[in-house]
This record gives C-alpha cells, sequence and structure tokens, in this order.
C-alpha cells in the first residue's frame, strides 16, 4: 500500500523541458526577428486575412424566383404585327431559375403530316436521283422520314414530315430588338443549412416604392434586384442587338460571401455577369435556339401546328456563397499549427543553432553545454576527430 | 573512410529533450489537471462531437422528382364548372425539382389582337387627354402599346394590345381551395461523389403497400416520400386557404447526415419546411403568380388565345447533405494539432512556471536548475539586480 | 533606466532546449526509422498523394444546355402515323439540364368536360351499388368527382371529368422505339468561384467539323460532347427498348477535378452514368410517366383537350467538380501538423524511451541524466523503494 500511495502522489511531480540560455546579442536578434515572423504570420494571415478562426460553409441552400415586364410590337413580313408578352416570350413562363427570352425567331404555319420536300439546307436532304433517298431513312440533322423520291424541282428527297417543312431563313435582324428594354426582377433567397441562416437579396430595408423604380446598377443600386435585360448583356462585354439575332447564353452570378460574426445586414450579395456561350478560339457553340410546336385542330378535328424555331438569350442564374462564423475547432487547429510552427522555433531553429555550433569561435563551449552525451558503449565512442560541422549536423536532425 | 563512417555511425545516436522534474504537490496536480483539460478537449470535442478523424463532403449530386396526385372542381361564376387534374394545375407537368401548384386564377378567355383601352388598374395607363398617351410607347407594367388615343369612357389610353386586356380582379377566394388535399410523392436519390455512396429516400425496406397508403408524418411515418399540400404549407406557420389567395412560396429541405462509417441503413433524409417569400418588415415580396396563355385558331385559322393569369403555391425542394467518413489525413491533422497543443502544456505551461519562478520562495533554485546560462559575453552580462519578475517574463518568453 | 534597459537586452538571450543523446545503436536505429516513417507519411500522403498543399474548392458554379436530334416515325393502330422531332418528344423543349424523352405514350384524344363512368383500372372508382359512389367525394387516384351514380354495365361510378376518361392500356412494346438513335449534345459550362476559373466540355481545340460527326466514346472520343441515347441507357447496365416502356431515369455524370497548378487544358470532364429510379430489393419505385394535355376549341368556342400519358427517360445531368490550387494556409496547416508529429517524435518517442528507461540495464544511469529532480518538499522526497517501471511510467507521461 506504500508503494502504490506513493505512486499515485509521484504522478503530481510537475515535468518540464530544461533550457539553454545563451547571452549573445546576435543570435539573440536573430532568434526574435524569427518568432516575430512566425507569430507574424499566424496573426496577420491566418487569422485576420483568411479568418481561420471560423468554421466555413459553402453548401448554400437557394432558391430563386424571375419575373419579366416589358412588351415588344414584332413586324414580320408574312404575318403582320404581333404584340409578345412576357406570357410568351419568357420559357419557360414560370418564373424559374433558368429562363430564355426570345429575340428572334422563324414561324412555319400551318404545318400538317404529310410528304413534302426536304429543306435544300439540310445537307443530307439534297438529291440527284432516287438512289440517294433511301426508303425509311432519316435525314440527318433534317425533317422527317425519306419517302425514297428525289423531287427534281427542288433537288431534295420527298420526306414524311410535317409540311411544309421549315424554309425561311433567319431574319437578319432580331424581330424582338425592344427586347432590350425588358426588365427581369430576381429575387433570390438563400439558407445555410449548418447556420440555420436565412436571407433574402430583397433587402427589409427597402421600401416598397423603391422597389417599384429602381433598376441594378453596381455603383448608385448595388442592391435594387430589378435588372434591365441591356445592361445585362452589356456587361458581360456583348452588344444586345448582335446577340439577339443568333441568340446566346448569360451568367447573372449571385455572390454571398456572409461574415456570420458581423451584424447580418452586412451580409449582402454581389452581382457579376458573364457570356456561357463563347470561346475565344471557336464560334461553333455560340448561338443559342431551339424549336417548339403550338397544336391547333380544324374543325374536321385534324391536327395542324405552327412551328416556332426561336433564338434568344438564356439567363442562368447561378448563386454561390460562403459563411462563415467563429468556432472552436478550426480556430484549435489553426492555432496547434501555428504553436507547432512556433514550437519548431526552438527546435528546428536550424539557422541560430548553426551559427551558435558551427560559425563562431565559443561553438564547442555552447555544444557541451546544449547537448548531454550519454555514452553506453564505450569501445564506440565518438571519435574527437570528427569535424564540427559533421557533429553538429548529427545533432541538429 | 574512417571519419565518413564514424559519421555514419553517430546518425545512430538518439537524441532527446532534458527534462527538469519538480516534485511539488501544488504545481503537479495544476499541471496535470491542465493536461487532463487539453486530452479532454481534444477527444470529447474534435474526435466524439465534430468527428475530427472524418473526411467529410458536402457537394452532394441529387435528383428529385415529383409527382401529384388529386382532381378539384372550380365553380367560376362566369366559366361554370371545370375539373382540374395533375395535368393542369401543375406547371410544369414533367415532375420537377420546383413546381408550382394553381390554387386562384384570373381567366382571360377569346383575346385577339386588336385595339382597345388598357386597364384602369395601370397606373400608366391612366389618361384625360390624348396627350397622355404618347403613340407607340409601350405602357409600363401594362399590356401594350399606346396608340395616342385616350379614350374617355374608361378613362384609359388605346393600346394595340391582345384584347380585351385583363379586367377581372383577382378572386378573393382561391378557387382551387381543394389543393390542400393534394398529395405529392416525392423522390430524391442523392449521390456523394467522393465516397460513390447512393441513396434514395424510397426505403427499400419499404413495401409498395406502405408507399400507397401513407403520408409523411414527422412523428409517425418520418420517412414516408408522400406528402399532403395543406400540411406542407401549415408546417411552415402558415394557413394554405390564406396562402393560395395570392400565392406563395414554400421550400421543402431534405437534408442527408450520412456517418458512413455505420450501417448505411442509419443515413435517412430529414425532412424540414420553411416559407420563402416572406419578410417580417415588409409584405412587397410576398405572393407568387404568373402568366401563360393557351393559342387557338378559329376555322377562319385566326389565332386567339386564352390568357390564365396563375397565383399558387411554389415548391422548392432543396436537398443538401453531408457525409463523413474515416480518413487518415483529417485524423492526423486532428492529432498534429492536439498534440501541439498538448506540447504547449509543457512548453507554455506558462501559469505553472510563472508560480514555480515567481510566487514561491524556492524559486531562484528552481529558475537556476530549468534554465541553464550559457555566458558568450563576458562583459553584458545580466545584472544581478533585474527583478524576478524580469528575469522570469524574459525567460519564458 | 539601468534596470530597464538590461531587461531590454536580455530579451536579446536565445532559449533552446536542452538534449541529451544516447549513444546507443539500437535506440538510434529504431529512432531513425520512425523518423522516417513519420517523413514518409508527411511527403508522400500528405503532399504527393493528397496534396495537402493545396486549396480546394468544391462550389462549383454550372451551366447546361441540351439540344437532342433525331426523328421518329410512330405507328399507333388508331391514331395513324404520326411524326414526332425534338420540338414534341423532349420535354421540356428549352435545352435545360433535366429534359425527358418520350418513348411511349397513351393518347387519349377528344376529351370534353361531362360525366361519364370512371376506368374499371382504378380500385376506388369500382362500386356494386350508388351507395359506394358518394357525391361529390374525389375518386383516389382517378379522374373525377363522384356524381353519386354506380353504373351497372361497367361496374364503376360516375364520374365528372375529362369524358372520356383514360381508357387504353399502355402498348406493350414503346411507340418511340428509334429514340434509341437519337443524339443529345451537352454543352456544360463550369466555373469556380474562388479561383475564378472557367472552363467548357467542348474543348476549344475541337475543330468545327469534328463535332458535327463525334459521338462520345470513352475510349475512342472521351471528350465530344455529343452523346447517343441508346448508349447512355446501355452504359448504365440497362437495356434501352426495355426501359423504354414503362420509363425511367438516368443521371448523366460530369466531373471536372482539376489541379490549377497544372495546366488549365489538363482539366477535363469525365462521364459516368447511372441508372436513378431502380432499387434492388423493389420495383415500386422504377418507371417514369406524367400527364399533359393540349388544349382546343371547337367552332363553337368549346373546349376540349387531348390528354397525353407518356412514359420515358428522364436525363439528368449532374455536375460536380473540385479544384485545388496551392495555397499558403493549408500548406502551413499540413506542415504544422506534420511537424507537431515529428515533435511527437522526441516528446513522445515512448518506443525508445522506454526501452532505455526500464528495459536495459543502463536505465538508471539514463533516468538520472535525462531528468534532473528538484525537490522542493524534502518531506514528500519520492521514496527510494519504488520500483522502476513505475518511476519511469510517471516520467514517461
Amino acid at each position: 500500500p506504500f508503494r502504490t500511495c506513493s505512486f499515485f502522489l509521484s504522478l503530481l511531480n510537475y515535468k518540464t523541458e530544461k533550457y539553454v540560455i545563451a547571452e549573445n546579442r546576435k543570435i539573440g536578434i536573430l532568434f526574435r526577428l524569427y518568432q516575430l515572423a512566425v507569430l507574424g504570420y499566424i496573426i496577420g494571415w491566418v487569422f485576420v486575412a483568411k479568418k481561420g478562426y471560423q468554421e466555413k460553409e459553402e453548401a448554400i441552400q437557394t432558391s430563386v424566383f424571375t419575373k419579366l415586364k416589358g412588351v415588344a410590337l414584332t413586324n414580320d413580313s408574312n404575318k403582320g404585327l404581333h404584340l409578345w408578352g412576357a406570357e410568351d416570350y419568357v420559357i419557360p413562363p414560370n418564373g424559374e431559375q433558368v429562363f430564355f427570352v426570345v429575340t428572334n425567331y422563324i414561324e412555319t404555319p400551318n404545318q400538317r403530316l404529310g410528304f413534302c420536300p426536304e429543306s435544300d439546307r439540310v445537307p443530307d436532304g439534297r438529291c440527284t436521283s432516287d438512289d440517294d433517298c433511301e426508303e425509311g431513312e432519316t435525314v440527318i440533322a433534317g425533317n422527317g422520314i425519306k419517302t425514297g423520291v428525289c423531287i427534281n424541282s427542288t433537288g431534295t428527297c420527298e420526306v414524311h414530315a410535317w409540311c411544309p417543312v421549315e424554309y425561311s431563313p433567319r431574319p437578319q435582324e432580331p424581330l424582338l430588338s425592344a427586347a432590350e428594354n425588358f426588365t427581369v426582377y430576381i429575387k433570390n433567397f438563400i439558407r445555410f443549412p449548418n447556420f440555420n441562416f436565412f436571407r433574402s437579396n430583397v433587402l427589409e430595408t427597402a421600401e416598397a416604392n423603391y422597389l417599384k423604380n429602381c433598376t441594378y446598377d453596381s455603383e448608385t443600386h448595388p442592391y435594387c434586384p430589378i435588372f434591365h435585360l441591356g445592361n445585362l448583356v452589356s456587361w458581360t462585354g456583348s452588344d444586345f442587338q448582335e446577340m439577339a439575332v443568333k441568340g446566346g447564353s448569360v451568367g447573372i452570378l449571385i455572390e454571398w460571401k456572409c461574415d456570420l460574426d458581423k451584424d447580418y445586414s452586412l451580409c449582402n450579395p454581389q452581382y457579376s455577369f458573364t457570356r456561357l456561350d463563347i470561346n475565344i478560339n471557336n464560334s461553333v457553340t455560340s448561338g443559342y435556339n431551339f424549336r417548339y410546336a403550338k397544336h391547333f385542330k380544324d374543325p374536321k378535328g385534324e391536327s395542324f401546328r405552327t412551328l416556332y424555331k426561336v433564338y434568344g438569350i438564356r439567363f442562368d442564374i447561378m448563386v454561390n456563397g460562403q459563411a462563415g462564423k467563429f468556432s472552436i475547432v478550426p480556430t484549435i487547429i489553426a492555432l496547434g499549427s501555428g504553436i507547432a510552427l512556433l514550437g519548431a522555433v526552438s527546435k528546428g531553429a536550424f539557422a541560430c543553432d548553426m551559427i551558435l555550433l558551427y560559425m563562431m569561435n565559443t561553438s564547442s563551449f555552447y555544444r557541451e553545454r546544449k547537448f548531454e552525451i550519454i555514452n553506453f558503449n564505450i569501445t564506440a565512442k565518438m571519435p574527437v576527430a570528427l569535424s564540427n560541422l559533421q557533429k553538429h549536423f548529427i545533432q541538429a536532425i
């Protein structure tokens, strides 16, 4: 019992490292400068610049609702005047995060299922004899299925298709050039699930009246959620009227950088705009179009349709964000790494030791004090002739 | 050769720090308590609570499919009875992650392109004389383009538009109040790409029959993927019938927190529900509506349309997740930081040293043993008169 | 002034740990092997394999645009030949990230609002007497609202619905089996917002001609963005014609792993394909279908519609990515943890100390040199009789 007792008592001894203090000015200054550099890095970079004491969250939850305003009158040579409202030119009309605004179109009215010549703008549809039109074969990138007949008057295969096939060329001027003046209201709701933090880009401080009249501008109205389409395109460095002819794709980036240790009113969106459909070396991917059809029935109950090939601008709203909040774990990790680094000052302060051990005439005196050599194996003693550099090198590793 | 050989041999010496052990009960207890606190933090917080030994993945891949069930009969004063199935009230109908359920609507049938007075509910359309209606100007937030004529009988400008323009007010009671009883089946498939882990919210253990009859309830059926729309809204703290009048937006949050070190059957979704369109200070952003049109042709081939302004509830399904799995790197980082911190016990056990060095009458004795002073520069020796506090401070840094 | 001055001067002393060097070959080898293992781990695993020196970004911004090509001729026994173009079989038609391709369908033409018997395939619609058909009740999973009458000829309740209700069974063979040969062009634009790094899956180096003719294949054309639908399905391990009957859901995963320290042309997408709607134990969730309607008006202005129940394949394009770039903070954290670990070599080199302190006959000699015992409290001195093991254990903690 006496032994066990004294064992537990001796657990309460305090163990600490033994230090050697060298009273040498030059080395001391070098040593303190090194310590200061490491401390400066830890405080300045890890804690102030990179906020290493914060837990970061990048998995943002986001909901976007869009609403377009504006009407445009188009004057098609064949069809006459036509009025386009948001219910017509926005596809889909239900206010999604990705929306398409029609700026140009080819209308092919009154198509009925039947047989007609393929368009001569489809390479695979051209023919010189019936042999070029194998029956039952699909016209590649075309409008129908070959019947096996080559129609001489057009030089194209006859196809089973919705007839007549699309024949108009794309208008050279955008029919809905007025789309430049449309506006879009973007509502973005975000949530950082780990912090359970909610926020919307429509600021609560804004008066209802403000929202009815403002237009976003990075300088004067950075938090107005209403955007002018012409501006959106011009901010990407493109020209709206030029893009409107063949269509294009514009990214609206909403960035939330929130420091949740500060007041939540400082957590505001940053908008930026980029063109998504362009490659500098290659124009093949530029443009944006697709087809859709409106279906009708005549009084006899037979189907016919109007095919639209619409060119326009697709807007992709992309939201990303990062929130940071003080948390103990990243703080400890950053601190721990910093302390380890500072610890390396004493342990691996190679430069200082190097000087003391090797470069000064008092080296051997210092070395004897810093290292206490315990020699177990008398016969394999370190030879006295070992050079100072070698000795030091061994000891410093 | 003798020198080189002995150099390599001496590399095999074992270098270890020299410690000083202070047999002092009070200090010892303090020291051990400090060690215990740090150990407790590392084990309890970093490893148990925060699972610091796991590699975390937050970049979840997710696919959501929705399907609504239910029919509603509406009784519009003008149009009589009308039956709404899912193919009508869900927009878009193809089972997307974000879907809209019509709960109220304004129908404006038989619109044709032409000239008619603007609605007197559009402020910019009102006029007292033709001067208020500049020809060719778009009515702001209106339905068409001004012709330059002010129509006295209505007090509004004549516009080129789809006529007649929308004139009915919004019904005060939701026409599809029965939508409260609709149900939605939500299928959510997730994948954590780094761990190549797949999972679906439709549990494999569930029998087919269970899925036909269950309804989600956080208490009784937490893993049933079928939701009652009325419940979804009421769980956000709102009233369905109230929200149905002007529309609204509801977020369905599906959260996956998966500990992949445990059995995969424990990786289950957590549902939560939140309203997305409300600001406490400001009601301007509440409500959800949009317009769409159905196009028709009369026997003469002329176009007319029915315009719908639909109010309803938009459901946004947002999925987020976090998976953790044991991995060596975060373990080492957490351990390394922990050890560094424990190391700081010996190195920076400031409090203990402080007491030993300064507050006890045996201080100078201890100090002499802990620090071995090597004086290179005899003339600049530390003065004997330096106070104990100063001395200690220097040594402890 | 003398005191203060000498205080600041003494700050410039250099403090370093005192080491004990044990000249023992066996322990030395063990000690160096341990150091090598730790160094190997830090360099090999943390830095080379896991790229611990990089800042990682997983919050990818992405925009996807799809375009389908191909036509199919269907031969419905009732309706005759019908030609399907991309504007018909892709829902929605506007090139979204999630798109649905019709492969099979049930058409119910000329539905008008009225009264008719419920389909006998709806369990809740069956009846034997009027009591089974409570007036005003919705048929569960049915097509309308019960009128209170049981129609004997069909054995089902009369309902207020779009009549006739859907009655055809699902075709046993997919009507659009030709969809197997359709192709889809997928354009994916990505951005890593923190690094402001842009990239598209349509490689800039590709010639325009290449894109017109290539088809994706993981071996021969890994960067061609045009996919054959039949291949997409077969790569998930399913059969296209089989899936086409009841529909299904296919995930197209695009993965970007970019090391931004290397040339950006090495940052290329990896495609993989997975089936999303199948559970091994349970087939209840397989299949994919929804309904939509086309609305018409007859010459009298009365509405009728054609209801489509479409079966098909939903393609979900999921993009994820990870970019890494050299950054000072993670490097320092990884280094710091590594150094801390290396430091633990000296400090916690338990095994080495254990052997020296306990297992060798020179132990007590070593112990006396490593630990310097300062005894403050003479009366509570550690008893001489304390065993070697106990002594060591205390000192090593």
